[in-house]
């Protein structure tokens, strides 16, 4: 009854056709997308000449010639269109971590003789550390406040609180806040909002103009498919944008950068948040990999997602039950993003056995085991097999056999 | 005669052979190396594959089956190998203006009590704003001292400096400073020395470890040749790794970074200078760029290299007399970079219309044209060709017509 309820969900998807812009290995299920995207098909040769083309031969006249130049700000508004950002918002370049800090540290210099940074114990470790590493630099102190509170914070001590720093989803449970309630609690105490959309670009609609979002980053390699390490972004609000003072002083954010005056004069717009000179190999990649989303609509995106996640719960209760698996993503579709995510004790050989398999997912330690859900290229039929493959190892005692055992570097 | 002699250079060239290992576009003369260098005969095939199985087929697993997780540092013990610097002490990644930033903050936390930091009224802008800003957050005070005097100031008064933070070789005018007298009068007066080797990387040898270097930077697009916008990298010398306290604070920094714990713990030795996930389509082109260099021996670079400025100011004195050149490099080949440059006031045209005949220079405002030399692939007849087009369009006027009047984005 599954198979035929994957099926007909499947044949009733109005981005079927999508999947096909993705060059998915044969036989393989992938529901770790939230790691690392897919290869978009549309990549590979505009990557071949980027190489051969724009490098080889054109060489140093392609900052003029090949758009070199404006990548950052055309790649920027590519993924504005996904972030509900108006043009001129968003510059791509650099990693998340470096994005963070520079936006966070000069959302927080927007904000003198306020003392405290909030930010979420349940963030990223990267998004914790550098808060830690704004607050050390400018004086601050860090509060670390689960989303879910720091509404009340806000509304008690908000006076003291420069920027509330979270993110819309949870990097672990793929829980799903408020953006435009958190947003609006900052504002109310004339705080900043910075949110880290890693796990919510492309993902699922996300309204910055809208909620009256103040700074926003987050990865290219995930939901936007761009690539291993692909440049992150950086929304920076229009009204922000004249008081921006970031602590990267890269020659690109200059007003006048091919003056090589000593002085840092910042650039006009959003041009003042670019840094240094691009990785553009992977600029590129990411540039190409977002014409993916031509023509989609976020909200259909959104439904997909949904009903993907939402099969998948439907499938471990029916398949996972008495197995030792602890449900960890909301069952409530408001509070969920684009992944669910289950505890066992055994999480990491579970995964492996289910990679060995050609199911691709992935873990994050202790117990959890995490499946994101690119609604762009998963399929329900994925879903029942990734799930059914699952209950097949649990059952069998699969994960047990010795290959299993050994974690490596990165898991 | 100055074919002759050209033809005997080249002939005579020990590293003639290694000009097979970049593909250069047919009839061009590339002398702008110094500011992108040009394609290595490496690059394709690795970036395709990157592209294709790395990321296409293998997803998220090549972070340890196609060792993604390594590539900072195995990258960066391949640049190490060009600046003398033992493994362990290099990590590539990220803009050299990231870099920058990282390493000059941390250098400085390592001088408490010290209230100035030296930087180049001549260093590259990046390098001034970046000390500027890091000066502005740790409250020290930025003093612009050029390279010629930096020694007497710290002579007297050093006992103030944290930080010298200096290059190599000017980026304009090519002049070559002395590595291993600016680091010992900097330590003499117990301060620290930081070296930007954007100028420098591949172009001469440089002695990181026996010169008792404490910091360095530079990129990777330039005379390495990893491509446009390249990674960068970042030289720790081994006795301070474990003293290490960068702002940075990304995760690929931390001891244990899947542990995903809230607290920033640095990682073990130049394993903590890492930041955020590299961009890695550009850093594995720029590890195989890096294959260029393979059994080439700096030294035998140097010695190229100078042949090539030299007869480059040969040849100008020859054939540019009475045309308003001035040359701005200087001709003892102690102080000389790879590069050589003239004034002219018109710069930017006799660029251009250099261009439009394939040799490829490039100017730096506001009339300064400046050629650099990649002894890797440049060859004398390259050399002789440039200056005599340079003469023909100078004498001819070809400079003055319409199409080169206009300067673009980037120049």
């Amino acid at each position: 009854m599954l198979t035929e309820r994957a099926a007909a969900l499947d044949a009733a998807d109005p981005l079927a056709h999508v999947r096909s812009r993705f060059l998915l290995p044969e036989g393989v299920v992938y529901l770790d997308g939230n790691s690392l995207g897919a290869l978009p098909a549309a990549v590979p040769a505009v990557v071949e000449d980027a190489v051969h083309r724009q490098w080889g031969t054109d060489l140093i006249r392609s900052w003029n010639a090949n758009g070199w130049w404006e990548a950052p700000a055309r790649t920027g508004d590519a993924v504005g269109r996904l972030i509900g950002a108006a043009p001129g918002q968003v510059v791509a370049g650099d990693s998340t971590s470096v994005q963070l800090f520079n936006t966070l540290l000069a959302a927080a210099r927007l904000r003198p003789g306020r003392r405290l940074l909030l930010t979420d114990p349940d963030h990223f470790p990267t998004d914790q550390y550098i808060a830690d590493s704004v607050g050390r630099l400018l004086g601050l102190d860090v509060r670390r406040v689960p989303a879910r509170e720091a509404a009340a914070v806000l509304a008690a001590e908000g006076a003291d609180v420069a920027v509330a720093a979270y993110a819309p989803v949870d990097y672990r449970t793929g829980e799903l806040y408020d953006m435009a309630a958190l947003t609006a609690a900052a504002h109310a105490a004339g705080a900043l909002a910075h949110w880290d959309l890693c796990h919510a670009a492309g993902a699922l609609p996300v309204e910055l103009d809208a909620i009256g979002a103040d700074f926003a980053v987050g990865c290219g390699y995930k939901y936007l498919s761009g690539g291993p390490g692909a440049p992150a972004f950086a929304y920076v609000a229009a009204r922000h944008q004249d008081g921006f003072d970031q602590p990267l002083t890269g020659w690109h954010g200059h007003a006048a950068p091919f003056a090589m005056s000593g002085t840092y004069a910042p650039g006009p717009g959003v041009a003042r948040a670019r840094i240094g000179t691009p990785a553009l190999l992977s600029l590129l990649a990411l540039e190409a990999a977002l014409t993916a989303f031509d023509g989609v609509d976020m909200a259909e995106v959104r439904r997909k997602s949904l009903s993907l996640t939402g099969f998948f719960q439907e499938c471990a209760d029916s398949l996972l039950d008495s197995l030792g698996f602890t449900p960890a993503t909301p069952r409530d579709p408001a509070r969920r993003g684009s992944q669910a995510a289950l505890r066992h004790p055994e999480a990491y050989p579970l995964v492996a056995a289910l990679t060995a398999r050609g199911v691709i997912g992935d873990m994050r330690a202790p117990d959890l085991l995490r499946f994101g859900f690119n609604a762009l290229y998963v399929t329900h039929a994925d879903v029942l097999r990734a799930v059914e493959e699952l209950r097949d190892i649990a059952v069998s005692g699969a994960h047990r056999a010795p290959e299993f055992r050994e974690r490596p570097t990165v898991t």
